[in-house]
């Protein structure tokens, strides 16, 4: 039995590709005393993950010769570990590979909801990443209008229908006709303005006739300038990521930062999940009503298989996913 | 009798000049109904009068041929209105003129505090400003770092006597090593960093071992982008002013925002005075009681007579003025 893992042969300058990415094999590892032996099931490919490549961050940067990190869904296969049992479905900080040992104590046992995918997008990182930046970051009000780029991608779609569930005027900004056009019709957002389009700041004031109250940002650079610009006075911007800041050795600021900040005294705010996970049984419990109402529509992109992890990765960072992306290594027990 | 004032002549691309004023000579105005004529007696100076000549602000965008606006400290020399009385002190939205007149409930009947400058500077915008950014958007607590720009300015240098008044430690960035040495020596700051020499980071580094938990920011630009580099996790921003960003038209926004605000998690937040007018009282009663232990010193840089207004506002955006900058037209009662 052999175990294939995915590691970074070259750190990227500038653009990710393939190149970038080499496949090996090797034996699969032994459980140690107070570890386990983890079986990857699915992994979760997100924007931050490029950004890990850039420096340290809240975790360690990635180096090459690292087989590439993630965040996973696994089977316990081994337990050398009182914590855990063989069969145990666990979320772990893990690596592109089939299988893992980790610590028992660093592993989290997961509630038994079907599919498993499910806890990697509603009721995993991007639902819960989309309802702490909202709700207990931003702390949207029925009736005011809430801006969201990259309104169709994992965090996006939820933010947006989170807001509608909460009684807000919802606008996204994504890339192309095609998505904005599912960003209204299938996600239920009030309108969608597409950043690849000339003249996003006339399409927002048109489509935001009252301003805009809160505005999640999970891009930065010229799309976070333009929506500065429509900002209502104290205003509060929700700040989950960069994505297009990730990708390249040059980034650009917004160059009415601090400016509009000041002017219309805004309030932006970062903050990353694990922030607010003492409220994650509350997230949880409000995610599960909405999607009992059919509030929230669960939508995921599951990519087939280990090899295609790369691939996932840069087609995420190029824009080409609705919902949640995700790479699944194995089957669910 | 007549009135001097002085005159946009021409809105300016890039650098202010003297160029872009005009001095002239009215008729002393006469107070309606209502209405209020003031003397002059101090002009506040202020980076931010640069910042209206680049569009709508908080306030309307100044225009070529407008008499230029002010901040002012005035005698009522005649009145119309029951709500005051010849010979009161008052502050009012003003131009650069010896005479106005203004609607009297549009007038702030000012208390009997001497010097009059004082009401302009510590117990005035600048010391309420720099009380409100301070304490009611940033929240500093004892034991924490406080990083405040433009140290040796009319609002830096209250931000950071207020922030040692509450435990905090406080370090400067101001430009030049006289002003650094003054910030310290004489405003008792723990430290303060050049701006004007290369490699601000490193010094910033080597003067908070512990980094930074508030950086009240006054400057914008490429020292708020080396500011963010040196914050810790969950570190608050007030942004009070962008200094560097006005005197330009070609603003330049910090390469790491939006990233390291999400990284860090931070909080920028923005605030004009007139935002926390409710808690004046709270500031005053504090900063009279800091002034009177002589935990706050009150140093004013006043620049005699009406047309030394547009050198003192050129020379105040240049970074010449150590304290609260003002220019005196006429004298106190």
């Amino acid at each position: 039995m052999t175990n294939r893992m995915i590691a970074i042969s070259e750190l990227p300058k500038g653009e990710l590709t393939q190149a970038h990415f080499t496949a090996l094999d090797g034996d699969v590892p032994a459980a140690g005393d107070g570890e386990v032996l983890l079986r990857t099931i699915l992994m979760s490919i997100d924007a931050a993950n490029r950004s890990w490549m850039q420096g340290a961050t809240y975790r360690d940067a990635v180096k090459a010769g690292d087989i590439m990190p993630t965040y996973a869904i696994c089977e316990v296969m081994e337990s050398k570990s009182p914590k855990l049992n063989k069969g145990d479905i666990v979320a772990s900080e893990s690596v592109w590979a089939e299988y893992v040992t980790r610590p028992a104590h660093k592993v989290q046992k997961l509630p038994d909801i079907r599919p498993l995918s499910n806890l990697m997008s509603v009721y995993g990182i991007a639902g819960k990443t989309a309802f702490h930046g909202l709700v207990n970051v931003a702390h949207p009000i029925a009736g005011e209008t809430v801006l969201v780029s990259a309104a169709a991608g994992s965090v996006g779609g939820y933010v947006g229908q989170i807001a509608k569930a909460l009684g807000c005027r919802v606008v996204g900004i994504a890339g192309g006709a095609e998505k904005c056009g599912w960003v209204v019709d299938t996600l239920g957002f009030d309108a969608c303005a597409d950043y690849r389009e000339p003249g996003l700041f006339k399409a927002l004031r048109a489509v935001c006739p009252d301003g805009v109250d809160v505005y999640f940002d999970n891009v930065g650079g010229a799309v976070l300038e333009t929506a500065l610009a429509v900002m209502n006075e104290r205003g509060r911007i929700s700040c989950c990521g960069a994505i297009s800041q990730y990708d390249t050795d040059a980034p650009t600021g917004p160059r009415n930062l601090p400016g509009l900040v000041v002017v219309k005294r805004l309030r932006m705010e970062g903050f990353i999940v694990m922030d607010f996970a003492k409220q994650d049984a509350t997230a949880l419990r409000a995610l599960q009503i909405w999607v009992n109402s059919g509030q929230i529509k669960v939508f995921e992109d599951i990519v087939e298989g280990l090899d295609s992890a790369p691939a996932a990765l840069i087609g995420l960072l190029a824009g080409e996913n609705k919902g949640k992306r995700m790479v699944r290594v194995g089957p669910d027990p």
